[in-house]
């Protein structure tokens, strides 16, 4: 899902000047506060001024796959805030406005998680019923999945929940017969031939209506949240088709999973919903808050951890994050939890599937399998990185990645043909990664815990620990092993197809594998060895000392924490799954090491290196810029271009600047008081210009070729016979922020990265030099890091 | 407590241009990467050059009551960073120093949860046998407490665990009678004795040995971690202090709570710690990493809360948070967290006092009682945050408060005289709120639960809810009552008193207090009238339907808000009290509540009052800067005031330089290129400039007091006969940070905020202009809050 997304005008101007500047609206910052505190320079209300403050279409928005300005859209809110506020008090109506105005943030966040609670939940139904259709049908009533459908016979017996009458696999139903070499052929045709429909659906719904709708989202997510511009990207199309084909995807049996797209729902609805509110939808800004909470309710609902979900949208993915962002993230992520769990879609009024709770605790001495657990997950991850980043790369360059339909289906079959036989591959990825949680109880019917079928169920639980394994368990470990490898090439594959397609449980199901591989063998070895010394003080027989489903849940947090490279909100998320702070200790541990040895081999996640690989221009906010530049090294233009176009503040014609303007393609020019001088006055934007001159030629008289054109307070002394000169102040941004050349570009960086601006002008000794646009940084550390500095690819 | 920091060397300069700059090292940023580069300007390397390169004693830290400098403190450390990595490789020595910095991050923050957790649950213990004092003594083991005195008493029954022969109180040790009046003024007179000494010990101790051991140190911390220079506040005598007091302070009965304090405890561990590692001592931003580490160890002891813990860190204490102290905080909360539990000073495995389970379910209409109890949360935040700086202003401003060992006596003698006749007052408060969090269960024995009094144990737990309620309940009612009172009047003079005092337990005892009085109102309406349309449904006689004790908790929740204004971390510190996710609507929807209403009085809470009331120069990142001011009119020399003191870049000599020193107050002083084009070169402060003098007097021949000076790349063209020049480019910071007067300050207060600067120069059209500081910056928002700008005291 890599090569998606490209301009579709590809506005890709010469990168000289000021080409991160999109041709938009006069920053209002400067000039704006002027008018409105009466204290400073104040433009004089020229016709042309009165013009520039009537709303014009289109200003103050961005271009497509365009960089926004966060401190022009912070002071735009502010401004309108004040407008708001100081009119409350002029009738009930304003009043009631401002009230709408100031209660909107909460009602947007309210409506983004009632909206993404609803729809994981109908996604979890759905995926559930679809995925039991692949193995039968449900007689008494089509729309129950196998588990509903045995819920109401009241012929089945507790430890055969799953048999019963009104339930038919498909051979049952064809063939009649449910024993058989015949009905396992038949059951294993319609398994691949569901498994293949659903895929190829899924293909074909988003590559004909929403493009934008495959992949996890989450790199794009987060591009969007350090503020670019990909329209549609979280649009009503994205958003329906998503939601369809994530099931559609989850049930076909591919190796993916649907939490990533959850959060990729959960930022569509709440960029719908902020269209309700001006407050919102007219301001970036703005809106990438509604985003940060959505994103928290995401995660809140594909996991249930309301907490974890917000410290995810903080840790993760958001890029700037206040307070008040905090606040409302979390309380977007209780919504969409309690929604959820109203429709209770496992039924066990858990938000979860695999909500565990374990009843011993853990010894000091079992450190060493979690941390052995650890480095596995960080040799995953880093394997899983450089294998798919690979993959996708050769994807987009070669002309593989013209039949995406095609790679799907055959991806798909190959998934279905091999999963089938092994039970524990053909069921779906969640209830794997259950039953690995699971402790083995005396009510458990799983094939994991065969060494406890000998007994009865009414032994007290102590009694059914540490006992010698049956073959069903050796069975159950070859089993084991063989869907490891099966995940583990499958998902390589997988992640990057042209479905939706989540990350987060093919790689938890890795790590489950690998943990209760790990934990079963611990159990056996103290259990034949209880006199070692290991084991001697807290492992006689018959007592529980070992619980392979917290290995395995181990090993799922270091996987995961090796994939992505989170460390808070994963362990907080898996918190969240147990509920018990015993258990944060083994987590943290193998999370750590998972982080520090993936770390080793690469310091990006999978979703910084999906951004690098796709060019989005994202400043990482976690990666130090440790090198020793200035900013005359990395400010355009360089020594040998020509030199920077500047506009003079007060002796150009209108025609000598319509000639620089249409000679250049820069988005924007410094304001100069001289050539000689090179003192800078102020940043002015091309399509300013372009509006104001438009504007003064139709509205102004006397405005020719040859009239003059002025960015002073004062018109120029002229001589007697010159035309009516055009002031142009009002568009001048006259608070631009600059840097000398000899600031360290470690300080450029955090300037850019906290403030969030898109360009900088570079001064020596109060001259102007040159500008630094955000793209410049990029590219400057692209090449510091020894990679292709024209892998930037937007502006 | 609020008078006791002031300078100890009042060095409050003239406050004209660069006076937020102590005198100190030069700022390297721009000089040394232009070394270490080699492609700027490299100054040449002179001898002065070497000999400032040598590091002289007391460069780079900074004076007593200043702020740090951000920016040139990261660039310290990045420096530090690069230089040890490229030693790395020179030899194993290297190596191993090179890991020691690595890891020294992680070490640091161990050894504070460690000590943290330790220090917990040694106040713990100690101020809970402290407090039994009062009452009586074990005289089988002096150093037990009544609970653990009767626990090995095999004598009592479940429901007389508190008596036993062991424990006996003062009068029947003395009188040797437990009953009748005489007893009874016997135990009066030593409880209030006991609390008179304890309050007289602590008070003396904090006077004598660490004066700023008083208060509960938040306000500082915040102010510490903005960026601020208090010598001694996180030193080892503080900690020593203020650990032993505590302990006092809380036995003494006074009402206060040991939560805020446990924070300033475990700030002074992580200060402490830090000086073993020279990356964190060497470096003042690098340090307050750890604090912010340690500020979420301590509340993750002082309330069992890890997650809560490193919100509260991130919510209200921190400034500067990058993710990787996130990680950090929360390692350092959990190993707090498991030392405490493994201390396990309330002998239950957990880590508070108060945890609570409740079985029951809450319904919508509730919401009604709990957003009630959110607004007297509010009101009573909002008249507390009032009364108690109305009362400590009066302290600071009358002789009143010159005596403080005076004040602290009539406070606990009054605490002590009224506390003891009523039993929710005269126990300790931690208990006291225990128990109005409990649920009334079959085995309570507490007055509250007295209308169950007539059943016995053996009833299901479902059948003992919703009874009629006895006369007890009634008289628990009024003593609760009268409780309430007595706690409110007395917070407000408590805090702020010479003693270590936290905030955080007498609000929630208030909230509790309050919140189980309509808990129980509540309750007995549903019980009288169950047939009302409103109980009806789900309120059956009989049937479990309300929770006191859960209002409680609510009603805890919203004070605690009201007075500090937090938020996510309270909801989350509650939540991980509880456990469950079920009563997380409740809390939010008091908590919120209680905000907005406290904000709809004032929008400071208790903390930010208390940093205005001593003038700490701390800027807000919550508040924001609603103003239309400009640079201009904020920025230093006023129209009034004479010009900028400023140095030109090459005509100065030694003398003229020496005499703007001397003349001026000011720590810094801009560098233009001449006086005429007043164009910005760079920023050199006065410290460095007196040191260069010097080591050129002394190390270089041919200086005199007609040399000319010049901080130039090369030395200016210079008649015949002139002495030799003094080369002064070295000690330039040759990228000062500029913004322009137009400027709104609403984006100047936002670089000072985001970046941490100290100080920022205004230009206009290139030309040097003013200077603008943090001071001044303050000085400004407290004249737009129309409050006395002279009450910003510090640097």
């Amino acid at each position: 899902c890599d090569d998606i997304i490209s301009p579709t005008d590809p506005y890709l101007p010469y990168d000289g000047g000021g080409d991160a500047i999109p041709l938009q609206e006069l920053p209002k910052r400067g000039s704006n506060y002027a008018m409105s505190n009466g204290g400073g320079v104040v433009s004089s209300s020229t016709h042309l001024l009165d013009l520039l403050e009537e709303p014009i279409p289109g200003v103050g928005t961005y271009d497509d796959f365009h960089t926004i300005d966060w401190v022009r859209e912070k002071c735009k809110d502010r401004e309108r805030h004040r407008k708001i506020n100081s009119k409350k008090k002029e009738s009930a109506w304003e009043f009631t406005k401002s009230l709408y105005d100031a209660w909107s943030g909460w009602l947007v966040v309210t409506l983004t998680g009632l909206a993404s609670g609803a729809l994981a939940g109908v996604i979890d139904i759905a995926a559930d019923w679809m995925n039991d259709l692949k193995e039968g049908v449900c007689l008494s009533a089509m729309w129950f999945n196998h588990e509903q459908c045995c819920w109401g016979s009241n012929e089945t017996t507790f430890a055969e929940r799953d048999k019963c009458p009104q339930w038919n696999s498909w051979a049952e139903l064809i063939l009649g017969q449910a024993e058989g070499p015949g009905s396992y052929i038949m059951n294993y045709f319609m398994y691949t031939f569901w498994a293949l429909s659903f895929a190829f659906l899924a293909v074909c719904l988003v590559k004909v209506f929403a493009p934008y709708a495959c992949g996890s989202g989450i790199p794009e997510i987060k591009t969007i949240l350090s503020g670019f511009i990909i329209r549609g990207y979280l649009g009503k199309w994205t958003l329906m088709i998503k939601t369809i084909t994530l099931v559609l995807a989850v049930a076909s049996g591919l190796s993916l999973g649907k939490e990533g797209p959850l959060v990729h729902v959960a930022c569509c609805c709440g960029n719908i919903f902020s269209y309700l509110f001006p407050k919102y939808s007219k301001n970036e800004a703005k809106k990438r808050e509604v985003l940060s909470a959505a994103s928290a309710a995401g995660v809140s609902v594909a996991f249930g951890a309301p907490i974890g979900g917000v410290l995810f949208s903080l840790e993760e993915v958001s890029y700037y994050f206040p307070l008040k962002t905090l606040w409302r993230s979390f309380f977007a992520a209780l919504v969409a939890a309690f929604v959820l769990r109203s429709i209770n879609p496992f039924g066990n009024s858990r938000l979860v599937l695999f909500y565990v709770e374990y009843h011993t605790p853990w010894y000091l001495f079992e450190l060493v399998p979690f941390i052995l657990l650890g480095v596995f997950g960080g040799l995953w991850g880093a394997f899983f990185i450089r294998a798919n980043i690979a993959w996708c790369r050769r994807r987009k360059s070669t002309r593989f990645g013209k039949y995406p339909v095609l790679e799907v289906i055959t991806v798909a079959a190959i998934t279905a043909i091999v999963a089938f036989p092994n039970p524990y591959t053909r069921q779906n990825t969640s209830e794997l990664i259950k039953e690995l949680f699971t402790d083995c109880g005396p009510l458990e019917s799983s094939q994991l815990c065969q060494y406890r079928s000998q007994m009865n169920g009414t032994r007290a639980y102590s009694d059914v620990s540490s006992q010698p394994s049956t073959p069903g368990v050796y069975s159950a470990m070859w089993q084991l092993c063989l869907a490891l490898i099966f995940k583990i090439v499958m998902t390589i594959f997988t992640f990057g197809l042209k479905v939706p397609s989540g990350l987060f449980i093919p790689s938890m199901a890795i790590g489950a594998i690998a943990g209760r591989i790990v934990g079963i063998a611990v159990e056996q070895l103290a259990y034949y060895h209880h006199d070692w010394f290991l084991f001697k003080e807290w492992c006689e027989v018959g007592a529980d000392c070992i619980t392979p489903g917290l290995y395995a849940m181990v090993g799922a947090a270091a996987c995961l924490g090796g994939v992505t490279r989170m460390t808070v909100s994963l362990v907080v998320i898996v918190f969240e799954l147990t509920g018990g702070l015993e258990y944060i200790v083994p987590l943290m541990a193998a999370v750590m090491t998972s982080k520090w040895v993936g770390d080793a081999f690469g310091r990006e996640g999978i979703y910084e290196a999906h951004i690098r690989l796709n060019g989005y221009p994202f400043l990482d906010a976690k990666e130090e810029f440790t090198h020793t530049t200035l900013a005359r090294e990395v400010m355009r233009p360089r020594r040998s271009d020509p030199p920077l176009a500047v506009l003079t503040q007060d002796d150009l014609t209108v025609e000598e600047l319509q000639t620089i303007i249409s000679e250049t393609s820069y988005n924007g020019f410094p304001v100069i008081v001289s050539k000689e001088s090179q003192r800078l006055v102020g940043f002015a934007l091309r399509r300013d210009i372009t509006i104001a001159i438009e504007n003064a030629r139709r509205k102004q008289e006397g405005i020719m070729l040859n009239s003059r054109v002025y960015f002073t307070q004062h018109a120029p002394t002229l001589p007697a016979d010159s035309p009516r000169p055009l002031k142009l102040r009002s568009i001048l941004d006259m608070s631009p922020f600059t840097v000398t050349d000899h600031t360290p570009m470690e300080i450029v960086v955090d300037i850019f990265r906290k403030l969030g601006l898109r360009q900088c002008l570079v001064t020596h000794n109060g001259r102007l030099l040159g500008i630094i646009t955000k793209k410049d940084i990029l590219r400057h550390m692209a090449q510091m890091a020894n990679q292709d500095p024209e892998s930037i690819m937007f502006n």
